[in-house]
Formats: C-alpha cells, sequence, structure tokens
C-alpha cells in the first residue's frame, strides 16, 4: 500500500542568487529546485522529488510558484510550512500548504499563469530595486504599449517569441490579459496572464514591445512579427530582473479538493 | 594659488554588499566611500578624498548621503553625474552634484540627520525586503511605540543608546522628531530626526523600544533607561538592514550658496 499523500506548497522567493528553478547535477549556483529537495529530504530523512509548475529563468522571481511532492511520512508528524521556513534560505518562503488528489500535478494540471513585469523608467539608475527592474532610461510611452499588447490578446501562435532549447508539441498558446498598469513615479509594471507561456515568452513581448516603442514603430507593428511565426523576426529579450511569476490556476473542481494545512 | 573647486555630492546606496561607508586600510568587503574615491580617483586621473556627513554602518543604506571633495581638475570639462553614474556600481548612484564654497564641510556643517527604520511585521518572513528591513514576527504595537518615544524628543544624554568605539566630546544630542507610521500592510516605519546621532544611537533605540514593547512593559520604562546615562541599561541593537539615511540638513545660509551643476 502506497501511503504518500500529495501535498502543494505555494512558494515565493527572490530568485536574484539561484541558477534558476530547475535542479542541476552541474552548477556552482544553487538553484531553487535543488534547495527546497534538500531541505524536504533532510526533513524527511530521505529523498523527496518535487514538481514544479513551470521552470523559472536564473534572476526570475516569484510570489506564487505552485509545488507538489508526495510525502514519504505521515503528514500528521510535522508542522511543515514552520519547518521548512526555518530551514530555507531567506531568499526563500514557504507561504501557504495544501493536501491534494493524488491526480493533482503542479505542471500538467496548470490551466493559467499569471505573470508581472516591471521596469524603472527613470535617466537615473535606483540601487534599491536594481534586482527587481529592467532599468530604462528613456520615457516608455504606455499608452503605445496598450494599444500595441492588444494585438497579443486571444489564441495564437507565438513562435515568433519562443527561444530556442525546449521542445514543445504546439507553439500555440492563449494569452487573455496584457496590460500596462499607470505608471507609479519611476515605475512600470506589465501584466500578463493566460494559457501558459513559451520559453522566455514573456521576456521576448517584453523587449520586442519595448524595442518597437523606443524605435517609433506604429502600435500595430507587432502584428507581422506575430504572424511571422520566426524568432529572428522578433526583438531581444527582456532582462530576468523584471519578471516575476505572481499565480498559477488550475480548475476549479481540482481547486476544491484542496485542503490547506 | 589653489583653483581647487569644493563640490558635493547627494549619494544614494544599498549598503548590503558593502562594509559600511567608511574606507578600510585591510578588507575584503568594498566599502562606500572606499568605491567613491576610487572612481573619482580615476576619473580625475589622481588621487581624491572624500568626506561624509557621517559614518553608516555595513549594511545600513542611504538615500540621502551628502559627501565633499575638492576637485582637482576644472569640472567645466567634465559631466560629473553622468561619468560617476556610468563608473559606480550598480549598488550605488548619485542623485546631485553641488558646487559649494569653501568653507562647506559634510560632516562639520551638518545641523541635522533624517533617518527611517523599516520593519517587516509578520509572522512570515518576506524575501524580497529582507535587506531591507527588521524581520519581527509578533505583533508589533505602534500606538504604544508612538508614546515611548516622545520621551526621547527634545535634547538629552543619550549615553545609554551610544554603542562604545567612537570617542566623542559630548553623548548630548537634539531628538526633533521620533515618530512610528500607520502600518502599511506587513511593513512599520520609524521616522528620526536630530541634531545628530552617536554610535549606532537609532539601532540601539528601535532595539530597546521593541524589546520593551514586546516584553510588556510600559511606554514610560523608556525613561529610566534614558536617564541612566548607562548603555547596560538599554537593550538590544536592532539589526543594519532597516535603517536608512535619508537626508542631511545644513545651514539656510551655507544652502543658499549651493550651485547645482
Amino acid at each position: 500500500m502506497d501511503s504518500d499523500e500529495r501535498i502543494i506548497l505555494k512558494l515565493a522567493y527572490d530568485g536574484t542568487g539561484f541558477a534558476g528553478w530547475q535542479k542541476q547535477s552541474s552548477s556552482s549556483q544553487p538553484t531553487v529546485q535543488g534547495t527546497l529537495e534538500k531541505c524536504l529530504s533532510q526533513l524527511f530523512s530521505e529523498p523527496v522529488k518535487t514538481i514544479g509548475s513551470g521552470r523559472t529563468d536564473a534572476g526570475v522571481h516569484a510570489l506564487g510558484q505552485i509545488v507538489h511532492f508526495d510525502c514519504p511520512k505521515p503528514l500528521a508528524n510535522y508542522d511543515l510550512q514552520k519547518s521548512l521556513n526555518s530551514m530555507l534560505p531567506a531568499s526563500m518562503v514557504v507561504r501557504g500548504v495544501w493536501r491534494a488528489p493524488q491526480d493533482f500535478h503542479a505542471l500538467a494540471s496548470a490551466t493559467g499563469k499569471h505573470y508581472r513585469y516591471r521596469i524603472w523608467n527613470s535617466p537615473t539608475k535606483n540601487p534599491f530595486v536594481r534586482h527587481f527592474t529592467l532599468w530604462e532610461r528613456r520615457p516608455i510611452d504606455l499608452h503605445w504599449l496598450n494599444q500595441s499588447s492588444r494585438y497579443l490578446i486571444g489564441t495564437h501562435d507565438f513562435k515568433s517569441f519562443q527561444t530556442a532549447g525546449t521542445a514543445v508539441s504546439s507553439t500555440e498558446r492563449t494569452v487573455h490579459l496584457a496590460r500596462w498598469l499607470e505608471r507609479r513615479h519611476h515605475l512600470i509594471e506589465f501584466q500578463i496572464s493566460g494559457s501558459g507561456f513559451l520559453k522566455q515568452m514573456i521576456r521576448n513581448i517584453v523587449g520586442t514591445l519595448l524595442d518597437l516603442q523606443l524605435s517609433g514603430a506604429s502600435p500595430e507593428h507587432i502584428l507581422p512579427i506575430l504572424e511571422a511565426k520566426d524568432r529572428a523576426r522578433a526583438k531581444g529579450t527582456a532582462s530576468p530582473e523584471g519578471l516575476c511569476l505572481m499565480r498559477v490556476e488550475y480548475p476549479p473542481l481540482l481547486d476544491s479538493q484542496l485542503i490547506r494545512l
């Protein structure tokens, strides 16, 4: 009899010091997954494998990364959140723990993701936000960006915005929301959510939008790039620091079966 | 003839990676002053010495540190702010440059300083503010803190709140403002300003106030500690990360002679 309980963690992390989410066999820099698994394995005195809702690149942050694992010991004997938080480095925190049905899968069950991308838009750099924003000196036109971003909403083949390196069966994705919020002083925030995102898709979208706007193109110029389905047509990749995974969505039926611990 | 011009810089820095303000002959970790002088000396191709309004400890931040130096070359040939900002590390930024009268002295002329101290007050740590706040899990009573802090306002001998190590002629100082702002979610901010502060005085005040409040003492309990003029009577030293030098004040007559470059 397999008595393993499937457990979900909601994780926040400052990605600055990590070589991204995914565990690596050979890296001098720690990864988020590797650090988490080390703590879980130590806590339960046996190897624990985790699965995240998706990989975040080196330097990318998360406020609501979702992770599942099968707990090798009866969970009632542990205060999992408290124990983990005392073991994890200061750059990582468990924000919640749930018991989940056995068919919950952090990656495969996910139906949506919400991200934000932040930009420090000022001629003068700001030392205090440098790990959490892209710094752009030239004035950014938010109205332009909102006009252009509207063309991304809907179901499209986003191949032009995919960085090569990960095999995927389809490059079609659905974007539900892509909006730029009102500027707060020098801080600009882009919110994007959708069914899922290709490798570096958000960073490639932000980089392309900024390049187009700052070079004086019209907002419609994003359309032929999207339609080309060719990465060479899009522009630069925005730096990872500005990006943060905010929330992962799961089907309501699955959500309703989670029990908060 | 000495043609040196006295120049003032307003400096902001993230103190996280620095061994404090003051230049040290033997330290593996860079200091803010050492880093600044290295850039200035490189820019002018000769050694430049700087004087700051005061030392900040390792890990303490500044939004408005004031520094003066005597410029060894005609300044008209340089765009000082732009050049320095391109040379300084991402953790430091020059926010303004002024030409000052020869009798301006960043340390000796200063008549007041404004600091803030920030606390993350939540049972759960926050990876994103860890370099800029003290983390306190237990609920903090702001009304209590404001009541107790009122006893610090005025001219007192603050010897009880001085960390030993720096010789000063007098331990009397005047505190003009000491107030705790309304909580913003889990973030608490203490503002304190005065004629000047003894070594680690603000950190010792914050540490003592928190210790007293969390141990159930009455707000008046700060009075006998202040009156004892004995460091042993006060409580802990709050960690440096929460502290930030906001602004330095100079006499209006001197201020009026500064020319922004």
